[in-house]
């Protein structure tokens, strides 16, 4: 066996940097097992002990031996970092400055999902980024906004009004570049002039899928694609279930504005709800399937918020008292104002004619005393009018009820 | 003055009937003075103190004083008893057996409306009641349907739906008789040939609104009309709100499938909660400005259950066990019953072509050793087969993801 020992440095060192990159090719991200070596040994020391196969945890040893047949993981590390460096692209490790450290969170998650498929989810050891913006300020006021790819028109329409408003109100829009929604939150904040963030399960050299290409140009031209993966790597199916931690982890709360049954966004919300970020979740026709699945997330987690559209998101996101979502009103009525008796009047009140003060004592159940107490009162406000021997509402017109 | 007092007898008696139609004529139904009196005298003492002028509640006594003026309330009661018997109408009192015991549960209910109107509200004192059913057994399995009148195309539609299943299930569908969701909810009931019980804020012998007046009858003739007032009584604006609560306190649960902002739905879901009956809400397009009322339901009570449909209420409303709503579910697919290892290799194969054991292990991150055991049972199960010296998806059509 040929002499396969890498060198060493302190956290963010070329050295740190490579070894983590490394780290990357042997496990996918977020084992559970590398990620707590890394955090004893430091990143390089990890690599000599995964290489050497000194190692306790069997299946992470065995994996790691299958994966280095005639394949040196450092050397093609620094490779890697050789080829990103030409395509624009580069390595945001956790000792950066930039290093969102949001996502550290994920250290401390424990997943019980019900004998399901148990992800090892841990921090990434490493980020790929495209985009001239450092990756923590733009996710400090971030919401996630995710959903079905076969979104309906009524889909693209909410999350297209939400990703706008957020936008304008100075949030930043992260999604997983995906068709349907995901695309529709990253569009509208384009529209914007935001910045917004596609976070992949593939190379942010070849963002996923080719039919968004373009879009993905705009959004490293002005916001952020990030990737766990190096250059190059695929978008297997498991990785974006991988992915979806970091989505979750790295803003204040996600949305889900369509999704059907069982969907990725229900697995991201897993993960939200977990994470104790805020989760939110924008319900729609029982009859469309695409509603599905979101209105499933609320009969399921009493935690998870619904929301209507951009000031119930900012209520829930902003800090306290930074945005007050107004309760839904009906026509402004000045009697909503008022105290039980007056109100009592005021319903037994007809809509047309003139009604004796006795009268309104018998429909309301008033004593007559309160009565012309009250209405005395309602007078001045301009509520009732006195005619023809009787009072009556104001002729002029008003809203319907 | 002349000799106003009243003949007298136990509950149910002709007296106790008189007494308590009279009542209704003097305080509008659910007056919490009136009903304490009824408990500790007995309903034809309770008038007599009324009529005496011998009540210590202040305003009771100038109200009651008022409506007395020139009307003579046992006389005029007992006018009203014959007239309608005329009209097909009979009186229900506690003491009958067919009494609908859950509205008594009123009696609890205190309510904090926040400084809004707090209507004093206890228990009816008697039921009129049109139709051949006994009343307590026709509401013994009942859910309230009740919304907006001016109903969407999609609001109608839910509720047809969720009415005519409920009906046919065996549950009694109730309402309020309005236009929009009300007529609805009936009409869906009467379809499925079962009964539905109307409960009115007015007269049986003339239902509001008439423009529903041929609904109302074909209600008369195989369900149940009900209303605790008088034939005669008009439908007066705060008599809307008195009768909300006895639909939400005489069923086992209330669904309210549109609603505006602050609309009646919400206040008959208020006293729903407040009774601790069971509180539905379907959801809708964030669009409708007629399920507005239905999602701030859901957002201002942790209580109130989202519904999406008949599984879901018949789960919510039924005896323990009685039901069970399937959760939704994608595509049926042999792999969700996988442990773990298993799950990571199916996810770790390409969709098209083959694949060495030796990559899987790559891609998955599990030891090779691991990966040969699980893909001997999972070609045995028939989810992988071997070609072309690799493993590969099973040639037959798959449901797509």
């Amino acid at each position: 066996m040929p002499d396969l020992s890498s060198p060493t440095g302190p956290p963010g060192s070329d050295a740190d940097r490579t070894a983590r990159v490394a780290l990357t090719r042997l496990a996918e991200p977020g084992n559970r097992a590398v990620w707590s070596l890394v955090q004893e040994h430091g990143a390089p020391a990890t690599l000599d002990l995964l290489i050497s196969g000194d190692v306790r945890d069997s299946s992470l040893r065995a994996s790691v031996l299958a994966k280095m047949a005639g394949f040196d993981p450092f050397r093609s590390a620094e490779a890697t970092l050789q080829r990103a460096q030409r395509l624009g692209a580069r390595i945001v490790v956790p000792a950066d400055d930039e290093w969102p450290t949001r996502v550290d969170t994920l250290a401390a998650l424990e997943l019980d999902t019900e004998g399901r498929i148990n992800w090892d989810i841990r921090p990434p050891l490493c980020l790929w980024v495209r985009g001239g913006w450092p990756v923590g300020e733009t996710l400090d006021r971030s919401v996630a906004v995710v959903g079905a790819r076969a979104a309906t028109n009524y889909g693209i329409h909410v999350t297209t009004e939400l990703a706008f408003g957020l936008t304008e109100n100075g949030w930043t829009v992260v999604s997983g570049g995906a068709f349907g929604i995901d695309a529709a939150a990253h569009r509208a904040a384009l529209s914007a002039g935001g910045r917004t963030v596609a976070v992949l399960a593939c190379g942010v050299d070849r963002p996923y899928p080719t039919g968004n290409s373009s879009m993905f140009e705009r959004i490293a031209d002005t916001g952020l694609l990030i990737s766990e993966w190096p250059p190059g790597a695929e978008p297997l199916r498991h990785r974006f279930l991988i992915r979806n931690r970091v989505i979750a982890a790295a803003t204040v709360g996600t949305v889900v504005t369509e999704a059907a049954a069982r969907s990725g966004a229900m697995q991201t919300m897993s993960r939200v709800l977990a994470l104790r970020r805020v989760a939110m979740v924008m319900p729609g026709a029982v009859t469309s399937a695409m509603s599905v699945g979101c209105h499933e997330i609320l009969r399921s987690n009493p935690e998870a918020t619904l929301v209507t559209g951009l000031p119930h998101v900012l209520e829930a996101v902003g800090r306290v008292g930074e945005y007050f979502a107004d309760r839904p009103r009906g026509p402004e009525r000045p009697r909503d104002a008022l105290d039980e008796e007056s109100a009592l009047v005021m319903e037994a009140l007809p809509t047309r004619g003139t009604v004796s003060p006795e009268e309104l004592a018998a429909r309301s159940g008033l004593p007559l005393r309160t009565v012309l107490r009250r209405l005395s009162l309602l007078e001045l406000a301009g509520l009732v009018e006195r005619r023809e021997g009787g009072v009556a509402l104001p002729a002029r017109p008003r809203a319907a009820e």
